[in-house]
């Protein structure tokens, strides 16, 4: 038997009676959602955790809700044995990996909605995907108690949505946020680049050229965001195969586009591409 | 200055620093929620909670999100002082009375739904009233942090509701139900009950009479719920001006009509008359 798989709740009543436990004791929660599949960029978000936090709550759940029907959920990577191992040498101290019929049972009909700031980008894309993320994490935030969450920055859209849903229903937790991690030449990482063919995998670094692209010219003194898309998608479609589902310049507060790139104000860069039917996203947050 | 409102806060962050402070310290913490305008009825949970916890919080918060556009969210009874006054009394160490724009402030687009549940009686004559119920109730239990929250069985639906968001979203928090307080002739107490007119006020014991005659046939062998809510709709029409909204005999868990009385399961009975522009409800919970 692992060792380490005595690190895992797979109980959420259990799991939520010893995050209890631990805040009487006084100690200081820190939680990490994801979705398994672990790489770098999780293990980044495990070890902000441990320095922030006293008990370290991986979680480990491929939330169907936040799949659309005709998305990945089948084919999503799943390896728990090798995630607890790498979340352990991250420095978590407990694996929270609960099945779907204890997270959703039989008859589950309650969701949590963040308005706004999920209509845009992802969420035109991707319908439903927000209520799925917000049901989820209210739900991990009641089960774990953490005094910290700690998300990556590559998700930019669910930082947003997050914060939002967790200032509005005043959840006592602190949102935390890592920069994304990259591959040497500039992918960012994330667990569905393993369905990348070589060529495409070859290719895909185009994303954050793009963005990197958009970024020296609005800080070049470009001010017509319209322009600075236009230069994006033609860089990712003259140098790649990927069809762009969207490249968007938008106010870094409400995810609205923007149209004047005025100083003094936060833009999020953000876009989604397609290589076969692997979508991609990534982004860079620019302050003018 | 009256002294009873140094117990009064009005700022939900303090409010929520405090009952993290009273967890840290190993305290209980007992919630009653309401929207003020205080009777017996809500006295009777305060006096309940008072039994329950170390420290009990009464929230006073007439929320406009439960209200729909024709309802009576302008008219409905403040009386601030009056209630920290009762409450006081009752055995409440603290008032949670927030303003509007401490609740809900600009840009809030946060909403808890449940569904099923929600969707008939209550629901079905005042669209979007849950949502604004189980918005509300979610966010009061983040910035109050009870153990244990007592609601009043006069609201039977709201009771399943919130039980269902409860399980369903994991808060970890008890829900504890204190039967209706009746008048002397069986009026169930409730805030609206001033809108009546004396004539009015008069004929309101219909709703219970009809609740007990319900009761009475059921009891007595009758399995016809069609036959059952047929005559209790004969005794409102027969015995006052009241405009039936429903009559309604329903399974106890789901809250679907039934269509026979089996024994051995619960029953909700509940109606919902107006006079005039005042809607009064009131129920029984019977198990057979």
């Amino acid at each position: 038997m692992n060792q380490d798989l005595s690190r895992v709740t797979t109980v959420s009543a259990a799991m939520q009676q010893a995050a209890l436990a631990y805040r009487a004791a006084g100690r200081k929660i820190g939680v990490v959602p994801t979705m398994g599949a672990l790489h770098d960029g999780h293990l980044a978000l495990i070890r902000r955790a441990r320095e922030l936090a006293d008990v370290v709550v991986t979680t480990i759940f491929v939330n169907p809700l936040q799949f659309g029907k005709s998305e990945d959920l089948s084919r999503y990577p799943r390896n728990l044995d090798k995630d607890v191992q790498l979340a352990t040498a991250a420095g978590s101290d407990l694996i929270f990996a609960p099945p779907e019929n204890d997270v959703y049972p039989a008859g589950f009909s309650t969701h949590v909605e963040v308005e706004g700031v999920t209509e845009p980008l992802e969420g035109r894309s991707r319908p439903g995907h927000f209520r799925g993320v917000t049901t989820i994490v209210a739900k991990l935030l009641q089960i774990v108690q953490p005094h910290v969450a700690v998300f990556g920055q590559k998700d930019a859209q669910q930082v947003v949505v997050v914060k939002k849903m967790v200032r509005d229903l005043c959840f006592p937790v602190e949102i935390v946020i890592v920069p994304t991690v990259r591959e040497p030449d500039g992918l960012a990482l994330s667990s569905r680049n393993v369905y990348l063919s070589p060529s495409q995998r070859s290719e895909a670094p185009v994303l954050y050229q793009a963005l990197q692209l958009g970024e020296r010219l609005l800080r070049g003194g470009e001010r017509s965001c319209d322009a600075v898309r236009r230069k994006m998608r033609d860089l990712i479609t003259s140098r790649s195969s990927g069809e762009i589902d969207y490249v968007s310049i938008a106010n870094g507060l409400n995810l609205q586009e923007a149209t004047e790139a005025d100083p003094g104000h936060p833009f999020l860069l953000s876009l989604a591409v397609r290589f076969g039917s692997t979508r991609l996203i990534d982004n860079i947050p620019v302050m003018l």
